[in-house]
C-alpha cells in the first residue's frame, strides 16, 4: 500500500464513522415523526442535540482537514471522475462548509430555528404575520451572515445558500431557465382556464377507507421498485423519506379518508426518493459516491415516478382495475377517462403542496424571487406579505385572502431553509429531461407501464443516476445522461402535450 | 457555591450526557425489534456498536474517576441516603464495574455474544447441544474471567456476576430463601397434581381476534396506570419494556390469535415494568436516584401487576364483562369461575416462559444451581444437558424430551447473562412482600380492583418504591417498605392461599 492509500483509507474510515453517527439521528427523527408519544418530545430533542453536536465534532475534526490537505498535495488520486478523487473532492466540499461556519453561528441558527418554528406555527394558525416577523428578520440576518462565512465568488449571496442544496448551481443559471419556463406556464394555465373541459374532481373526495388505500399505495410502491425488504412505509403528519443507511430506508405518508390523491401520490413521490436512496452504492456509505447528488436530482426522482409515471394514462391502464376493486363504492361506476382527468386537474390555488403539475412551478418561482430579494437586502421582511400577494395575483390571477394561505404557508423560512425552494422546480425540469432520455434508450415506456413493467425504467435510473452518487454535479449529470444542458424545454413540451390533450387545447 | 457543589454538578452533567447517549441505543434497539426491515440488520448493528463504544468511553472517562475521588475525599455529601450521596455512591459503583473490565475482554464478550447467539439459535432449532457447546465453553470462560476482574470478597465468583443485575445480593442470601421456597413449591405442586379439580384451559385457545386483544390489553394497561402520553405498546417477537428516558417508555407484546393469555398477561407484565420506569424521578435521569434499583425489584413490579393483580379474582370481576364483550364467540358462554380458574392453571411444563405462577420459580432454581456450578468450575459445560435433565425430572417429575425443551430453551447464556435468572424469582418474592405491605397500608385492595380502582396501589408503589430510584439497595428497600427482610414466606402464603382455594386443597 502506498502512503496515499493509507491516508485515503484513514479518511474514508473517519467519514464513514461520522456518517454512521449522523445516521442515528435519522432513526431518532423518524421515530419522532411516526411513533413517539407526545411526552417524549423534550427528551428526544436532547438526544438529537447531543448526536448533532457529536456528529459535527467528528465531521469537522482537524484530522480530516490534515488528511485532505495531504491527499490533495500528493495529487495522485487518479481519474477525477473516479471513486477516490470524487470522494476526496466531496469530503473537501463538506469539510469546508462545515468548518467555515463559526460554532456561535451554528448554535444560534439552531436555537433560532426552534423558536422561529414555534412562532411560525402560531403565526400560521392565527394568520398573523406580525408574530413571525421578528423571527424572519432574525433568520434572514443569520442566513446573510452564513452566506458571508461561506463566501460567494459570484457576488451573489444567495448563491452561497443555494449551494448547500444544489451544489454548483447559481442563481443566474436558475433564473435563466425559470424565466422562459414561467412564460410558458402562464400561457398554458391561461389556455386551460379558457378551455371548456373540466374534470369532475368530486370523485376524488368520496369515501376512500384507509386499509385499501394502504394496500393499493404499497402495492404501487412495490410495483415501481421500492424494496420492502430494505424499507417500509408508515404514517406521519408530514410525509418524508429518510434513508437511514444501507438496507434501511423509511417512507411516510398521510391517509385522508376523503381524498384519494394525498396518500397514493404521496407514496409514489416518496417511493421515488426511496428508490434513489436504495440505489446508492452501499459500500460507499458516508462517502461522496454513496451520497445523492443534490436536492434537485433527488426531487427529479420523486417527480418522475409521481408525475411522469404515476399520473400517466398508461400507468392507470395497469392500476385502475385494481383501484376499482379496492374502492368499489367510490370508483366502481367511474369511467377510466374521468378518473384519469380528475387526477390531472389543473387550476390555480393558494397552497403549494396541493398544487398540480403545471401551477406547482409558479409557486416555486414566486418564492425564488422573494428569497433572492430578502438575502440581497433589497426586500425587507416586513414587506414580504405585500410583495407576495402582488406577485401571486400577477402569476395566478388570484387574490390571497390571508397570510396563512400566502406567505406563511411554508415551514422553510422558519427552519432557515433559504435557497431550498428552487430545487423543487429544478427537479421537475430534470425529471422531464431524464424521462426523455429513458424513452430514447428504452423504447415505448408507456406500453411497458400499461403492462405493469417498471423494472426497465428503474434499472435505467439505477445505472445512469443512482449508482454514481455524487460522481457528477447535477449540471454535469444531466449532460452525461441526456446529452443536453439543464433546460425548461422538455418539461414545457411534456406539459403542453399532456394537458393539451386532456383539455382539448388547439 | 462550594467546591463540592461544583464538582458534583460537573459529575452529574457528565453522567447525564453518557446516559443520554446510551439512551439513543434504546431507540435503535426498540426499532430493531419492532419495525426495522430485515435488510437493515447489518447496518443497525454497526450503529449500535458505535454508540455502545462512545457510551462506554464517556462512562469510563478519567474525569469521572477524578471527580468521584475528589468528592469522596471531601466527604461532605450529607445524608448517606440523600440524593447527592446516593448519586455519588452509584456513580462510583458503575464506574468501578465499567473500568475494571479490560477493553479486550469487553470486546471479546461482545463478539462472542453475537456468534454464540447465532449458534444458539441454530442449536435450539435443531435441538443439537453440540452446536452450542463450544460457545457455551467460551462464554463461561469469559464470564469467569469477568468475575475475576470485578473481584468478589466472598470467595464466590458467581457473586461478582450476580452483582451486575442485583447489586448487593449474594449467592448465599439467595440460596437461603430459595431452599425453603423450593420445598414448599414442590409440596404445593404435588398437592395440585393430586387434586381432582382441573380447569378447562381449552377456552383460552379459542379464536381471539387481534384487534379486540389490542383494545382489551391496552385498556387494562391504561387502567392500571401506564401512561400512554409518555409511552406506547407495539408488537415484537419477544416482549420487552424499554424506557428510553423521561417521558418515553416503550412496551411490546406478541399477539397469538389462538392463545388469550400471551398478549394480555404479557402487556400487564410489561406495563408493570413501564409503570416503574415512568415513576422514576425524571429530573435525576442518568443518576442513581433516577435509576431502577435492580432487576429483581424491576421484576417485582411486573409480577405484582401481572400475577397479584392481573390473575386475581377481583381484577376479573372488573374486567371480565369487557372481555366477554370483546370476545363474544370465545367467552360469551364461559362462566366467570371457569375463566378465572383457566388463567390460573398450574401444571409442570418444560418451558420457563410459559410456566404458571407456581412452577415458574422451580425453573429458576434449576438454572440458578446449574449456573453456580458452571461459574465455580464444578460443572463442565459438556455435562449441562445431563445435569439439567436429571434435576428437571427431580423438580417437575417430567423427562425432558430434547434439549430444545431443556437446556437450550433460553437465550441468556448465549448472551453472557449469567447471574440474571435468580432475579426473576427474587421478583416474585419481593412482589409478595410489597403486596402484603400495600394491603396493610391501603386496606382492602381486592375491593378496589373489583371496582377498577388501581390508582391507590399505583400511587403507593410510586411513593414507596419508584420515586426513590437507587436510594436503597434491593435488600434495604424491602426492609424500609415492608419492615421485614427478603423472605419466601409471603410468596408461599400467597400461593398456598390462592391455589388452595382454586384446587380445593385441604
Amino acid at each position: 500500500m502506498s502512503r496515499t492509500d493509507d491516508l485515503y483509507l484513514e479518511l474514508a474510515r473517519l467519514l464513514r464513522d461520522a456518517a454512521l453517527l449522523g445516521s442515528c439521528s435519522n432513526v431518532l427523527g423518524w421515530d419522532e415523526q411516526t411513533f413517539m408519544p407526545e411526552g417524549g418530545a423534550q427528551f428526544r430533542s436532547e438526544q438529537l442535540g447531543l448526536i448533532a453536536g457529536l456528529t459535527h465534532e467528528r465531521a469537522t475534526s482537524p484530522r480530516i482537514g490534515e488528511l485532505l490537505s495531504e491527499l490533495e498535495a500528493a495529487g495522485d488520486l487518479g481519474d477525477p471522475d473516479g471513486d477516490r478523487a470524487v470522494n476526496v473532492r466531496e469530503a473537501r466540499r463538506s469539510y469546508n462548509r462545515a468548518t467555515k461556519l463559526p460554532r456561535r453561528l451554528v448554535e444560534e441558527l439552531s436555537r433560532t430555528t426552534t423558536l422561529a418554528q414555534q412562532a411560525w406555527v402560531k403565526a400560521r394558525g392565527d394568520s398573523e404575520f406580525s408574530i413571525f416577523l421578528p423571527w424572519l428578520e432574525k433568520m434572514i440576518g443569520l442566513k446573510r451572515e452564513e452566506a458571508q462565512c461561506i463566501g460567494f465568488g459570484s457576488g451573489v449571496a444567495y448563491d452561497a445558500l443555494l449551494d448547500d442544496y444544489e451544489p454548483g448551481a447559481t442563481t443566474a443559471d436558475i433564473a435563466k431557465v425559470f424565466a422562459p419556463l414561467r412564460d410558458e406556464l402562464v400561457k398554458l394555465v391561461a389556455a386551460i382556464h379558457h378551455s371548456s373541459k373540466r374534470p369532475n374532481i368530486d370523485i376524488l373526495t368520496r369515501h376512500y377507507p384507509k386499509t385499501p388505500q394502504m394496500v393499493l399505495s404499497e402495492g404501487a410502491s412495490r410495483s415501481i421498485g421500492f424494496d420492502f425488504e430494505r424499507g417500509r412505509i408508515d404514517a406521519s403528519a408530514h410525509p418524508f423519506c429518510s434513508g437511514f443507511g444501507p438496507g434501511d430506508c423509511r417512507l411516510t405518508t398521510r391517509y385522508n379518508d376523503h381524498h384519494f390523491p394525498s396518500a397514493f401520490f404521496g407514496v409514489l413521490h416518496e417511493s421515488g426518493h426511496g428508490i434513489y436512496d436504495q440505489g446508492l452504492p452501499t459500500e460507499s456509505f458516508g462517502l461522496g459516491i454513496g451520497q445523492a447528488v443534490s436536492l434537485g436530482i433527488h426531487e427529479s426522482q420523486s417527480r418522475l415516478w409521481e408525475n411522469f409515471v404515476g399520473r400517466s394514462e398508461s400507468f392507470w391502464r395497469y392500476m385502475y382495475p385494481t383501484a376499482q376493486l379496492a374502492f368499489p363504492q367510490a370508483l366502481g361506476q367511474v369511467g377510466f377517462d374521468d378518473f384519469h382527468f380528475a387526477i390531472n386537474d389543473v387550476r390555480p390555488s393558494f397552497i403549494r403542496v396541493e398544487a398540480d403539475e403545471v401551477t406547482y412551478n409558479l409557486h416555486i418561482m414566486l418564492r425564488f424571487e422573494i428569497e433572492q430579494l430578502l438575502v440581497s437586502g433589497e426586500l425587507q421582511p416586513a414587506d414580504v406579505p405585500g410583495v407576495w400577494n402582488e406577485k401571486f395575483s400577477q402569476y395566478f390571477g388570484l387574490n390571497v385572502p390571508n397570510d396563512s394561505q400566502g406567505c406563511l404557508q411554508d415551514i422553510h423560512w422558519s427552519g432557515g431553509l433559504l435557497g431550498y425552494f428552487p430545487t423543487y422546480a429544478l427537479g421537475n425540469m430534470y425529471a422531464a429531461q431524464f424521462y426523455n432520455a429513458a424513452r430514447r434508450d428504452l423504447g415505448d415506456l408507456e406500453e411497458q407501464f400499461a403492462k405493469g413493467q417498471f423494472k426497465p425504467l428503474k434499472a435505467w435510473l439505477n445505472e445512469k443516476i443512482h449508482n454514481h452518487g455524487k460522481r457528477y454535479s447535477a449540471r454535469r449529470l444531466v449532460e452525461v445522461v441526456t446529452g443536453e444542458s439543464l433546460s425548461h424545454v422538455p418539461l414545457v413540451e411534456h406539459l403542453n402535450r399532456k394537458f393539451g390533450a386532456l383539455y382539448g387545447l388547439n
